[in-house]
């Protein structure tokens, strides 16, 4: 086994998850995964954790809800009493395929996503990470070769990731006690937000591994402008380009995509949730320093901010404020290298990509 | 998709666990099996059942165990949840290689099998079907082309079940309200058992596909005698060879093996049951032409016998009869075709082979 692989699992157990003897662990990947599964559950059982171990099956999943009814879509009992008794769960994903989901119709996808709304939010309190393999798929989509999306990987996972949080505490440090955020990128992002009372997270490589941003939640309300995500984004087995948002009042009243327009429109009424965002996330992982198109590392690069439509986590809520909740959470990213700033307060805090704190900062 | 493996998948969901909308089912398969978890997904979408798929890895399991002290291996609560809120499971074995689990040391098998007992007794209450999928490592144990392999899996497994159960009744009613059981073979076996008050089972393709097995449970107490296992058993991704059993007052007093006695005394040493029969299963499925290494179908030969040390399955004890109950349930084999009967309450009904109502018998 590549001596990579044993060490990502060992990131993804004693920092992300921070196992310890006893504690019911799911571990959950692609088939192609297999490697990492089986190192992962190599340092459980070293650990003497109570390891269930689970491949998932997209072709699967999807020839289920391409048959179904989407009347018949109902959540599963069987999944949620399991996660109920889990303390943790490590999700590796992969696939030789990032296109195996593509038949299934976004409004299935919608009615699974909200019947299996309550199983999320069980995972949601436990300790939880979410990682990647470096599958042919992946690197295929990224026009990289299996070895060179192999190295991209690793560099992005096998940090120090208690240099990376102090690196991103400054950013933190800025956005705590900040009331307005205002982002605006070229001719097409404008938009206003408030982040009052909100609580500010830095991501050093616990939820996400690789980790590398700082984010938090929006009032949900308080979101006016419009926006392009720049960057295409992946929605259900399909490539969404060229969205655009309008806010007003927090929610999207008008949108728009060069490409899976319906893609978009179905993930917008999920929910009521659907049409409001639950994250402003800024990328700050520089090591990251290409799009993959693979969300998980694409918004962690630096010069990037995103917004995810949908559910907001719970610890980025502050107490009293409003959560926004719906069954999705979709990362969308605006490329903010070019003609673009940051402003907290009005004080522009970014511009075309480099911090305040960082060398080369124009004010 | 080969069309022999939709009709597998529909066989598995509406003859042998007879799924209904809304049926919770968890789907289970080897990673190389996926297509046939991809058919049964597309059915149970089709019926309107809720739908759990997981593939396993045997590699990650036996890295598990390995990793783990014997003493840290406990059951899973969060598997025992999601089994009690099931309805039905289909289980696919399949693998490149049947020795991926040959390096775990058989104490932790044990350990783990007795650990997970709740879980499996949670199991046995619902419906619930093994089958085999025509994997390339199962072909090549059977020394067998793939092709070869997967047409003599197709062969076993999509046959007119109710001729099957039709033909097999011949044999459960001879066996109905039985007492003595004896099985001689050659020089090397000659048991005697009681099945009195137990209930026999005509095995036409439920719990296991194939099926093609009329099978019961022996009084625990009554087993004498002694039995040479004359074809191989894997047990624990090892292969057991020449088993040798001698039994007084039930229980197993004398054992011995030609090849991995060490895993068979560990399978004896489970728990107090494993010393014990559960099950005496009588082979007559002749469309199952040869040994393949693999019990599913071994044991439903023509020409054979087979008894299973330790659990005795519920539903073929009678009524204020004994259960046998342990942790392990391991079938093993006795060759019937030459200087071979089973003789019932003192008259003979098979002779080499032969049943007394099949053409050729001899009395």
């Amino acid at each position: 086994m590549d001596p990579r692989i044993r060490d990502h699992a060992n990131v993804l157990v004693d920092h992300s998850t921070k196992i310890q003897p006893g504690d019911e662990v799911l571990v959950s990947g692609s088939p192609d995964s297999e490697e990492l599964v089986v190192a992962v559950a190599e340092r459980l059982g070293e650990i003497g954790a109570v390891a269930s171990i689970s491949l998932g099956s997209e072709r699967a999943q999807s020839a289920y809800l391409q048959a179904i009814d989407a009347d018949d879509i109902v959540m599963s009992e069987a999944q949620k009493a399991r996660m109920e008794h889990l303390d943790a769960l490590i999700s590796i994903r992969g696939g030789e395929n990032m296109y195996e989901s593509s038949d299934v119709p976004p409004e299935k996808n919608a009615a699974r996503a909200q019947a299996m709304q309550p199983v999320r939010e069980v995972v949601m309190d436990k300790r939880w990470v979410g990682t990647q393999f470096p599958s042919t798929g992946y690197a295929q989509k990224a026009e990289m070769s299996s070895e060179a999306y192999e190295e991209f990987v690793f560099d992005a996972v096998l940090k120090d990731w208690d240099a990376v949080r102090d690196h991103q505490q400054q950013l933190v440090d800025i956005l705590e006690d900040a009331d307005e955020v205002h982002i605006r990128s070229g001719e097409t992002t404008d938009i206003r937000l408030s982040i009052a009372g909100n609580v500010v997270k830095n991501d050093h490589g616990e939820h996400n591994l690789p980790g590398g941003e700082v984010f938090t939640a929006p009032v949900p309300d308080s979101v006016e402008g419009e926006v392009l995500f720049d960057k295409p984004v992946m929605v259900q087995g399909r490539e969404v380009n060229g969205a655009r948002l309008v806010f007003e009042g927090g929610e999207v009243v008008e949108h728009s995509a060069e490409k899976n327009e319906d893609v978009l429109t179905s993930l917008l009424e999920t929910d009521a949730g659907a049409k409001r965002l639950g994250e402003l996330g800024i990328g700050m992982n520089r090591d990251i320093d290409r799009f993959t198109y693979n969300m998980l590392f694409d918004e962690k690069m630096g010069d990037t901010v995103h917004m995810a439509i949908g559910m907001a986590y719970e610890d980025t809520v502050g107490e009293g404020n409003e959560r926004n909740d719906s069954a999705v959470h979709t990362d969308m990213i605006v490329d903010m290298s070019e003609d673009s700033h940051i402003a907290v307060d009005g004080e522009v805090i970014q511009r075309d990509g480099t911090f305040r704190f960082e060398d080369g900062f124009e004010a």
